[in-house]
């Protein structure tokens, strides 16, 4: 329905230096594992300082890499010289977020000319255990035309 | 509405001792603030490794810190023996997060037994300036009985 | 934080004009009460064709006026040629819905120049008593410049 | 992951009882179409008295059934003697709503003991076209024990 047809062909090269500029994700310890049009993946190994009370992963962890994951999603089919905002999320818990790593993995709905909707999911992963902790849905904006605002 | 009678008259503690176990607060640099019943503050400083691609505070972690606002503002009302599990949230970024420090204040909007939904905002404050920046509705879970979940 | 000034002077009668060409809303038997800056409120009275299985009033109903509500009150900031389209809308239900009218109030939380933020509540009124049955947060977009798009 | 086992072999049964007492559905026109373990369809012919100021469906309108479906999924996976209630849901609208008629599936994403979380699409058709219109999750109650809340 959605093309997937990146508006620029650096669109990889574009998403992988915005991502090395949120320097929330160094904190967390995330990496941007894969890129294509209309989908990104993130990974976040556990590590203990990232919990809530439970010695569960924080559901605003999981939900900062869901909203980087469905954000670059977004921001791969936009033009080149295009910034991306989050306009909201919202995002389920499904079950407690325990596992050697987690997955999140986002893309793209519907992108339009200033909306682009998202989707994430995220997957804890333990050995070869697999399990969904979390669904995120995403509202982005294509932002042109602020100075200083690019990526 | 909801009354907002503490079950439990050490809740403070409680909320206290639980926000101390949630690691990532500390790795965040959070600090609550404020407690009572149906109302729980964090403050958040401004730091330059919690960012995202443009300088400004990533919007997954004003979610964290609303999260947690909210949960503790339904915990605050829930029984002793009682923990409390984040279902899911919503949130709207309502400006860019820039600022010396961000406060999230959440409150109980509806308190039933099963299920708690609370409100946060998060304002950022520079100087005299202070700026809404994001609205969170967020759904939580009062959990008995499960061994070894509390707070 | 956001100014509630409406950028039409004719705002109120805009708004009029447009819920009336809502069909849904006489289908409903819902009515227009209140219209201010940033602010507007409509009415259901309670009817047992709206009902979802137990005999409350559905869940999408309630959204039904409550969007409207948003939709509305964002309205009435934009300029005279705007259209208004919802981008998205979170809906929490908070009690069963029964009572003898639904009294939605939407309001604006943050005005931008193409996203309006906006909050609802619906109480369920019954005599004397007023009981909150839900709360929204919707996304709205101001529209300009496509043909046959008004109001 | 979730298992779609019904718990209740006369599931497809309540459902339509239940469905026949949401007096909403007939209101709006709209049929039960497809009912399995975890995933229910629900079909709604265009009506020119469900549109909103532009005469696309409304948005609360595709919400209805949206829930509905979601709903009814939940509801298929739950004990005989249960009842089922929204808690929440979000809808992204994605396309307007313009189309013979609207088709909402709603599946479980996940089936927990109190909270099942499902989601749903909205595709409008007209003729051989179908168009993504909206994109909904929803968070549902299993309700046990309630005196006279049934299906």
């Amino acid at each position: 329905m959605t093309a997937l047809t990146p508006a620029d062909a650096e669109y990889a090269e574009r998403i992988r230096d915005s991502f090395a500029r949120q320097s929330i994700m160094a904190t967390l310890g995330a990496r941007i594992t894969e890129v294509q049009p209309g989908r990104v993946t993130i990974e976040l190994p556990y590590r203990a300082d990232l919990a809530q009370q439970h010695g569960f992963v924080h559901a605003g962890v999981l939900a900062t890499v869901a909203d980087s994951a469905c954000g670059y999603a977004a921001f791969s089919l936009m033009p080149a010289e295009a910034a991306v905002l989050s306009i909201e999320f919202k995002i389920n818990l499904l079950s407690p977020a325990r596992g050697e790593r987690f997955v999140a993995e986002g893309h793209v709905v519907r992108a339009g000319r200033t909306i682009t909707v998202c989707q994430a999911e995220v997957v804890a992963v333990e050995g070869e255990r697999r399990e969904p902790v979390a669904a995120m849905t995403a509202t982005m904006m294509t932002v042109l035309g602020r100075p200083g605002l690019r990526g």
